[in-house]
């Protein structure tokens, strides 16, 4: 879904036929200025769809609200720092204002969290990356929230990545020939991942042609062996580990030689961050 | 948005021109079997939305895939437990499973969440209600799950209730004027509440026809006695409390004589409840 | 359906793949005006979507056609005046004509109808209102309409108002569990109305918490005698009567101390007034 | 707009996120019949569009709704009659009446008036065809309408015929030229027409390729004269009489040998015909 | 399709959530210009949809192209002429590339196509049109590409011209009674064309109100008779041949007195003309 | 664009309101068949797109047409063969004919095409792939008759393949920086090509992280030298061939060692393969 008829959705959900409250209170003549304020330490994401709800707003009711940045995306700021400011018509911003928070909050929400895993993982660590565990229709904007808290980006989505799990094997039958089809049936530009669990899989996989192994929930020694094993045997294949990811447990593999630790609560387990829109008429 | 249209977006999102790995390695002839399990103890929210998702991959795909609820909607379980169980062809299954699972987390999580917020009420405090804080295209979902947790809603949008807040008194000039031009501008069957900040602003809506005030953000003594006048100067008045409340909160002022406690936080500080799609082959 | 979406579709709708008369005739250098004239006497009502549908026209085949406000909506004119000017591109103005008519002329023929009934009215009667008896994908500009009339909006849609009819009266088994049941199940800014067929009626519904009593179908003296009832004894609840009310009746009425009078034939009686669109080159 | 875009399209308008008097009041096992009862004498149209309403509520709601056809589109009735049943679950009966009678009282309505327009033609007499004056995005419903009442359809839109008025006349300097240029611009099944609202531009039309002419605004007896005149001259030319076209005039001209009488009352004088749904439980 | 959604719909496609190659490589600042070159001889059609492709991608990447017709549409160059330049952002230039001449060389073709049948056709003979075999969503595109190469269009689709076939024929049981129907259902401002195949059927036809024959895959001597005979008895029919048409026959058959020579090939035997975007930086 | 919106699109493109013809000759009472003949020798491609546009018609005007699949898809067949059948309503079958054929004729046609070149590379050559020079919002179906004809596919589109061009190259200053760029910014399920144009630029590839080279517009000398350099020292690297690539010299160069020759022209040099549906009553 683009930017665009995401946004629009979103004020045809809040907005409907009509604010009832600002309508019969707020003419259009009257001016108003708002600052977006961080009310908590957090890093900033979302600047391109709250600007975009405003357009969106101004699009319906006439007028133009300005969208000024203050502190660019990625950004760590302490509480109480205003990260942008908008300006126009006070009815257009206050009927813009909850939809564009309602983004903004949960983007910076995700990429804070995500700062914390990659502080985790330190700068000779494996990459954070994000996971398919996503808000549905939100998946952009969240992956792009994470790669502003520092983290990397997993494939988009079921088209753009082979990555072949226990149920692909299960039904093919065995791993290998899993591994051999989906390779087969795509193009070459696609590399092909695979689910490893344990050290007798590993061995197999080892036998194939994929590109990357996903350690699949393996305790730290079975994982520490894994890489070893794997870098040892094939020195350009991708290790990525998995499984209900702490923060705790991403210092503790920082230094396993991996090259990639994938994190679902990277998105699943970040609450919003507290920004709130100060509006002043004039 | 119709949950047709969503959960349709939400699949085009995941799915795109197709599944680059399940395509070749699960035919259409394979059957599957799923069983949604709780990891965590939850309260149940989503079937509906998790049934549509594989229906849709289903009209694409072709073939039939059963959702079967063991335990409804509001049901709190133990980690372990079953909540649903799929069948169906097995690729539709593991095509459907990330984006079904994305639904049905966000939702158990808010109703899990919600919950312990309507416990800490108390069968005799007010109720639990939430606001306008909500994921962007999935408002109709988040408050659904709220009411599974035991909440009630707010209004739905800015079209079906009116609230007066500071910037559109400022706008107006008082008040007073700000809400008898909404009263006036609105159709009977819509309410008028407006935000009350401080005991001098409660003696100016106490002189309103305002049905309901919003005491926001005040300390515990002055939220206490601004119910105490209100109640005796107007008793059909409803009386909802806001502002950043917590569980410990909630528990403190449960017996001061609201109507009402309005809580962002059943949404925005809701992580997703941990749950998993078991899926065999046949 | 969003103002521009209508419009868009409306062109779809009478341009389709092309004007096969003024694509050969009128090229796009040829300049041309417009005057929009009321060839009886009504009241104004349509600006705005005339205006989008010239837009609308100009997104399509390029340039940009103003149009001109000479009469205010809301306004009553008589025969010959001029309420609006178009200016543009000639084929541009002729491609929108039909539709920026169609839109117009049915909404001052509605606001013109709804005149006559608030007239009848009067200044100290109730408030003329419209129900749901809309045109499908019409209702905002007809609800607009019958504001620019004089009248007023009843609830806007089935989700905006409870409204307990003799069918959820049957399927609930009792007036008074059905209007419990929908204050119970409905957020605090929406109010409860329950029709009423009769004293009986009227006496079952004085004892719940409905907000608001339709009184459907009563004959002028059970009218007047209910209206005496409700008032002595819920001096807050909001009085509205219907059924088949005619211009006549409405001024019959007027006096009997009814809050609202709502009026399905503002709508579905009204026959699109009389305006056209006088074009010249140049 | 196909049929059931436009159907959803209504049900999300009057709809939108839920039925907030009718959810809490009557559960999906309640079954209800209803009848559709014609409340005055009238000309039948719209089962299809009424039958499309209760599938698209039942596709939201679950559950299915029959509708059964007693008397066929273009039947006259007297008031009393019952023309179409329904069956199925009494709360998408119940959701789905309002927005089924909107169209069918529409449809009622126009058939009804096109009749006394058919009838005052006479069997001998000409063709009553309707106009583009139609309501936006209605126009399919609009002219099947026209049909059921015994009229016959005009082009459909700017896309399925040429007609040469003055705004294209004037453009490009003269009628001659102005047919010339239709005709060789369009493909050899699309037949040209020309206003004409003179004797003077009768002469200068016969000369042209027009196969059609407008007959517009002419007093009786120039429009005989014309009439005789076009016949004599040019006897395959279709001859069409136009200009707010009564049921009165319609009755003096149907002798004067015409093709055609176009009515834009036809639809845009038409008022909604009354119909009900009685609705019962069970 | 609207141009506007056809064009948005083909970057979708190609662009999806991302350019993974160009936003890495490319930043916005850089400015870029690009030379439409002809890489053989070929005659100019697709400005307007490649123009909008580039607005498309300045929509959702911000920035604006400049598309400048060098060469007008409908014009023959030899192989090495620019026939368009544009300059903006480089990153929007290179996005768009693909999709504008995917469009371009499509319609290139086909007008090139066109114009060896219109030469052969010569310019006394019969006008060369085209038919409803063309690509799904492409019909305008393909059919103005059609004229830009000196053809003339057919109807448009089903919707806007009567073509009574051997199917039809069949269902009702006599040519003479398919016509009838048709013309009777019809409006008078469409033509009914009829298929003959043969010298009885033209018989058939000529008995009838039928504007316009198909004479379909008769050899060269049963057309030449059936032109003999139809211009003799029904002077005014519009005679067209079709079945098939190669270059060779339409020059064969040019002086058989023909109205049109239909040729399905002018579209679905056109191969897509050689067009390069010459791209450079600054 | 998914399978069933792009069928509904080029329902809706040929129907529109109404299938003038059709209506009025062939009732929803009579029967009829149909048989889709080869008319040459062909590859079979298009049976689901085929079968879902019947479904599409079946949709809007009742009935249900079943389609039989004689031939399966990716089979050669003489001429003269019938590869499916349709049986349901007559009318339906003739509504859905013309544009059901215009998706198989083109889709027949890219697999016919498709397979000569396939032929051309040999059972033990490179493989033949496709290119992004596909008619827009036609690209799966497209891509899926290369299938069909035995070839393979490129990357789908912008956003699930990198392939560095002389556009990125330039824009970045240099080809070795532009690879860094790309490999870092993408997630590492994707892989990087890059075009090379001399064996210059090949010796600065092979110092990249590149997986993939694209040899463009190579002599076949120069082409067969890069591969065997490229082979020595990078024995894992992708060699694709690319360039005006036709029949003589796929079969030339089959022997060079290439892993891929990918070819634009089999979709846009491919005409539409002949196929016809021979209809009947009953």
């Amino acid at each position: 879904m683009r930017l665009s008829a995401l946004v629009a959705a979103a004020i045809d959900e809040d907005l409907g036929h009509g604010d009832v409250t600002t309508e019969p209170t707020i003419g259009p003549e009257v001016a108003g200025t708002g600052r977006v304020l961080a009310k908590q330490a957090l890093v900033v994401a979302g600047h391109e769809v709250a600007r975009a709800v405003f357009a969106e707003v101004d699009a319906r009711l006439g007028g133009s609200v300005t969208y000024d940045v203050l502190v660019p995306e990625g950004t760590g700021v302490e509480a109480g720092t205003v990260v942008a400011t908008v300006a126009g018509p006070l009815r257009n911003v206050v009927i813009g204002e909850r939809t564009a928070l309602n983004f903004l909050m949960r983007m910076c929400g995700i990429a804070t969290n995500t700062r914390r895993f990659v502080d985790a993982a330190g700068p000779d660590g494996p990459r954070v990356v994000d996971t398919r565990k996503t808000t549905p229709l939100h998946r952009d904007l969240e992956k792009h929230a994470v790669r502003c808290g520092g983290g990397f980006n997993h494939r988009h989505a079921l088209f753009d990545g082979v990555l072949v799990k226990d149920n692909h094997v299960d039904a093919v039958g065995s791993l290998t020939e899993a591994v051999r089809r989906a390779r087969a049936a795509n193009h070459h530009l696609i590399r092909v991942e695979v689910e490893v669990r344990s050290l007798v899989e590993l061995e197999e996989a080892l036998g194939t042609a994929a590109d990357a192994f996903l350690l699949d929930n393996m305790d730290d020694a079975t994982l520490r062996e894994a890489v070893r094993i794997a870098r040892e045997r094939k020195p350009s294949v991708v290790l990525e580990a998995s499984g209900n990811m702490s923060i705790e447990r991403t210092e503790r593999i920082r230094g396993f030689g991996l090259d990639l630790v994938s994190v679902g609560g990277l998105i699943h387990q970040a609450t919003w961050a507290d920004l709130s829109l100060k509006i002043r008429r004039g």
